[in-house]
């Protein structure tokens, strides 16, 4: 039991390595078999083999639930972690005939492959993230309540300003919330814009405000990755020479 | 009075606590329901619901802030205070009959939930914040002076090269600003932009510079976070170890 | 002469800072005279008004300018600074009749305003600025030849795979180099996109190596500021305590 | 042999920079040529002066490339370097007549415009961008395979919320890519956007997560770099004086 648990879990052993290479081959199997049933113009064969994949790997995925949840230590812990979670919803859909189409969350399965990167030279990137990330998630969630708090005054002051103006596109304030979401995060589709002056010098205050806060999580994270990184250097190897007599 | 005060304006009594939770959901459910009257097609029950929360809602509104004023240690300064007149926007509206609908600004007092961080884990990180922002406040000026310099060359720039192939667009140099800031902050909505040569190298011109100047702010804020954050661990804990031994 | 000249270039006499603000002034007057005299739905009286003050704040430049032609200690210097020319473009234009109308140039003087700047509690903000691009300019120099370059390459490759799609929006080299400017900065007017898997696919490769790329100055920018502002503070007074003690 | 070698790979002699410089001006006249062949309305008599310049800059890169091989301490080695590619690419279309237009892999042959700051001042910023680079290599990785997953789960999320809502627009994940590539980087052209509110959360989800992702690359290289230019003025010159003196 013991052994199995350690090839199913961990991948430090040969055989690990083996289960966890298999089982992200049929992630990338299924995620692009999936992608490629959704092409609408395809020939009956195709769709043959692509139901074909579909069935092989949902097989191996409920199989390797199954093991997982056979050989966890605890198993109630692993069926109601995230991966735990993210396993079941991969297969669940399959097996229930439910009105809502819900395959699409086969694609979360996609997440397991950030295990390739826990191998080899990528591991300490990976647990410097981690450090990095742990150290501003206070940060990152003040900003984001401030995030939220300026999407929700934007959207109102701007059905304020354009509601007379525009009644089909600012036709409410949750119709304005996704001119705000569009607006403060620079993607701008310009489906829905100001025309009055009002509005335009509203949104160029808010726009002033906004570029100052929601730019900011990315820059906290750049530079604390850049702290772990110069600890990590500092504490494993002597920093600067190996760089410079390359 | 002074215990009175003392709930009304800290949070750190239970009773405190509670007047604080109180105030914060009537805002969200008064911040809620204003934003479902805005949409159009609601059903005459609704809305009759709805008109009663906005009643129920301002008169609490209403209570707080008389008993807010009625503790105030000096009452001219809670009065004029950022926060004084927030609450007033927001219950004045209501009682007087103007022709301009001002109901929306009691989104404003959303910013009251800023409160809610104020507790707990968070303080830190508000206090942190402060401490980031009034540092680089100077240079913050700064760049918002630049870049209001920017986006005025930049429309009356602009103006010059598009004003002839389109008259409509770019008729006049506050057109022009709306065109400057969609572009400078890269939010791009597409309503407008050059067409003729000189005004597309103009347009890149103006974006070589832009970029450098728009974007700092949200960097400089990071940094001087990411400052904070660094005194502050060096301060009350010792900084590596409980991040790298969990 | 010293005396005239220590007012008219210098702002540290009483009769040196009216004088400032009094060309402060004329130029805002000036700038905003400007700009409303595009808008295309003026009444007659207005435009006889707006007309009045464009002569005056000409005159007034003019009259500055000689002023700074005679006080100056090196006049071939102050011709052909960089303001000194500012200030020439701002008023030739006036006086020669030519057919391209490049009163537009006056809006160049704004730059003028910067000297509000220097004076006050700003002026360390500003001296930081120039310590802080001097330290980046060989890195800003750098990552504009490498954002041309590039634009440059983006834009051949572009054309290859949408020429014969979109044979009108990229009909050549210098075309698509407009979508490589829209595109790389971010900005996505939506004027003209690729539409084939291929050009679609080479847009993804582009924006993953642009991103990485026209982004970084800002960041630099950011980080020499802060290093400048930790020197400031370092050699004129004790860093954390005014901060944290208010 | 030695010598010409010298001259042909390296700049540190008088012929050695001659012959850089050529080259770097063949490949410009080639390259803007080549951009103004793509203009649809030239003059017949233009396009034969173009074919000329094509020709003759061909038959330049031909010889240098021949003696680039020839003077090769290892001919293996530079044949396949990616300078050695990329100088065989510019001329090899020229001389197979195939069906499909590679010419424009001539642009890549603009990389070698990079040399020109390997020389004089510009080569220390060279070599602490490598330095830089080499530093946050993993973290680039990390960051770019993290991207991509987002990329592919938002594209199977956006086609689950918008493919009945707008069954052309996103048919299917694969053309959700598109969308997902758009909004991420936030270049958001509005050729394609979500109008489902369903969707238009899912884009607002997306986008929290995709902004403190996609954004962190560029900061970590900003970061990186002010890091190798401190450790550079360190171990060169004394930092500050040489910047607050003049």
């Amino acid at each position: 039991m013991t052994s199995i648990r350690r090839i199913v879990e961990e991948s430090d052993t040969p055989a690990g390595r083996a289960f966890d290479l298999a089982v992200q081959t049929a992630i990338l199997v299924s995620v692009i078999s999936f992608s490629l049933e959704t092409l609408p113009d395809l020939s009956p064969e195709t769709r043959e083999v692509l139901r074909w994949v579909d069935w092989v790997t949902i097989l191996l995925f409920s199989a390797e639930y199954v093991l997982r949840v056979v050989v966890a230590e605890s198993r109630a812990r692993y069926v109601f972690s995230f991966y735990g979670l993210v396993d079941l919803a991969a297969i669940v859909p399959f097996f229930l005939s439910t009105r809502l189409d819900l395959r699409c969350l086969r694609a979360l399965r996609f997440l397991r492959l950030f295990r390739v990167l826990k191998m080899a030279r990528y591991s300490h990137a990976v647990r410097r993230f981690e450090v990095a990330f742990r150290r501003v998630r206070e940060e990152l969630v003040l900003f984001f309540f401030a995030t939220c708090l300026l999407l929700y005054i934007s959207a109102v002051g701007i059905h304020y300003f354009e509601h007379e103006a525009q009644p089909e596109s600012f036709q409410s304030v949750p119709h304005s919330l996704w001119w705000a979401v569009a607006t403060l995060t620079t993607v701008g589709y310009g489906d829905i814009y100001p025309i009055t002056p009002g509005g335009r010098f509203f949104t160029f205050v808010v726009l002033m405000i906004g570029l100052g806060i929601v730019a900011v999580p990315s820059g906290l994270l750049a530079t604390a990755l850049t702290e772990a990184r110069v600890e990590d250097a500092g504490s494993t190897e002597v920093r600067v020479p190996p760089e410079s007599s390359s």
